[in-house]
């Protein structure tokens, strides 16, 4: 079986995922279904992305990952898909599939074979109508050259890179902040591996990186490597964004001790 | 492999509808189970009603619906099994399959062969003794008669229609607010293609229907023709129940321009 | 295809419900995947316990129940595997299986064996990197002991267990809360079925126990037995909780009268 993660801003209230599922199963009765989350902010193209780089490397080679965060549906913007070795990716051409293009052998297709669409197609709702069936059919072994024309140049996002300074300092940012108000941000462990750092974050000061959140005692901030390989802020069974009031973006200095 | 389709009030923290699927998946192990909301707001029949009526044509033929929100649980209201020429239904008698009892072919089924059901059946959890067990057994394949009596005159919940009045003028109301805040009406949009309109709601006026959200600046209220087929007023990239403090039940009026 | 259930204090925005999921289906691509809950409250090692004692049984025998509350990851905590003669367990050694201890013929094993994990283990996700790689190896069916040792003593919750007091008194307290507001205790059914009883919490008076909500007028408190077959304090089509003002750990006293 085929699977199939989805990814949105739709909720679980609305019924929105539900009907993109019965579609994919009308066409494709066999596949495997997974959510990654449906709970991206309301068009927050970046933070979908971002969870989609994440998340895809720890599924199967084979996987279709259908995404749709689309402040654009019914205009201009293309529908889309890219290819990798390992994976395919269907979507809206905003950028959510940035990482994607970034790998070895990515390739992109503009969608514009509407035999493989549903019959009518809205000007609001492309996860239904568009991707949703795309989906089905590249789970069923449809190639993407079938429905669509090859993309030269499609929609990548812009990243703000973490920076190495010449005195050693690393410059970086919170990109996420998860459920349980943990910081992750874009500074890579293999930068941090060599010496002892102190990080300042929002006039706080924190020394030495933790191996675990069980090196400290309960309530208490640390920084360590996150599950994703990234310098983490976070406070034992409690919340890091809540004690220190951050979000997404704050800036992040680590400075060798 | 069946689908069954789950509809709920239960939300999703407390467990009961992994305890469903449980039940389930124990007597017909080979049915797909796709989510579309358990986050119906607590005891209310018409939004699941109408979620229902809009999320389950999108369902490949032979699917079976399962929908529990059961203010009678417990009292006199019957089980209730609905078939329709495409679809199964199963769930309190209480108005929630009253779309699906007004397609072609409709027939309705009282449940009283507790054969079929959990040995012990609780007053307040039918969910998981009657309604996830027939479910299942309907998605083997056992006929509703076997399982129930007909039942002529299940529960239907009545419907404020929209009206089109001798001036010309649309009246209808907000059916559903989902989760961007997007305000779906009860006006179809056949009753809109021929002429160029004027929507007035909580005293504020837009002028024309728009092709999409894109048509308009970001923050821009608009009027356009929903996924459902139906006109909605939104905001682009916005919250319109926010803009205009509206919820479920305000009137709106459409004039011709 | 083998069950395996979730239960998790992940929430489901962040992805890692999925990325377990991708884990999982990459080594046993044929299982059935069903979640109990992710919206445990963080590190919530007791909820979580509860409600798997309340929704496993519900389960077929042979499913795989993979539970990840987690404070102490990274820690000294072991990873554990949990067999009973229906079912199997997976999850960090902190309690979160008690009720599956006192099962006859329970046997606990500590995981100590990387190649049955992720190639790379983090120190704050061992859901992803052993416990998900686990769970799978046991659906396909790997035997815990080929994965583990023995365990003699896995960590088991403290339960404070409701008390019948010699003149008749019965104490217990709430130990859920639940979407709708229902108090669940931990008085069982079957020490109030042969008097009649009048419950007393926050100073608040319930005389007699109702078969069902039914039995009282919308928005009245009653005493009923819940789905799990203890003593419920529930307020028809409302929340007793709010009414009330009480949450888990509120004190209930049941008097014969």
């Amino acid at each position: 079986m085929t699977i199939i993660s989805l990814t949105t801003d739709f909720g679980l209230a609305d019924g929105y995922v539900g009907i993109m599922k019965g579609v994919i199963l009308g066409l494709a009765p066999d596949v495997h279904l997974v959510d990654l989350s449906h709970d991206i902010a309301p068009q927050n193209v970046r933070q979908a992305a971002l969870l989609l780089s994440r998340a895809c490397p720890y599924f199967p080679a084979g996987a279709v990952h259908l995404a749709v965060v689309d402040p654009g549906v019914g205009g201009a913007r293309l529908p889309l898909v890219v290819t990798t070795e390992r994976a395919t990716f269907v979507g809206p051409d905003n950028g959510l599939f940035t990482a994607a293009l970034d790998q070895p052998g990515a390739q992109a297709w503009a969608l514009d074979r509407p035999e493989f669409w549903l019959s009518t197609v809205s000007h609001t709702f492309h996860g239904r109508d568009i991707f949703a069936p795309v989906a089905a059919h590249l789970a069923r072994g449809i190639a993407p050259a079938q429905m669509g024309q090859a993309l030269a140049d499609p929609v990548r996002l812009s990243a703000r890179l973490p920076q190495k300074e010449r005195n050693g300092r690393l410059l970086g940012s919170v990109i996420h902040v998860d459920r349980f108000g943990n910081l992750m941000t874009d500074i890579p462990a293999a930068w941090v591996t060599e010496k002892h750092w102190a990080c300042c974050i929002a006039s706080q000061r924190i020394e030495g990186l933790r191996e675990s959140y069980a090196a400290v005692a309960r309530g208490e901030l640390l920084m360590l490597i996150s599950s994703d390989g990234t310098v983490e802020i976070s406070v034992r069974e409690g919340s890091a964004a809540e004690r220190l009031g951050l979000g997404v973006g704050t800036p992040i200095e680590l400075q060798p001790m």
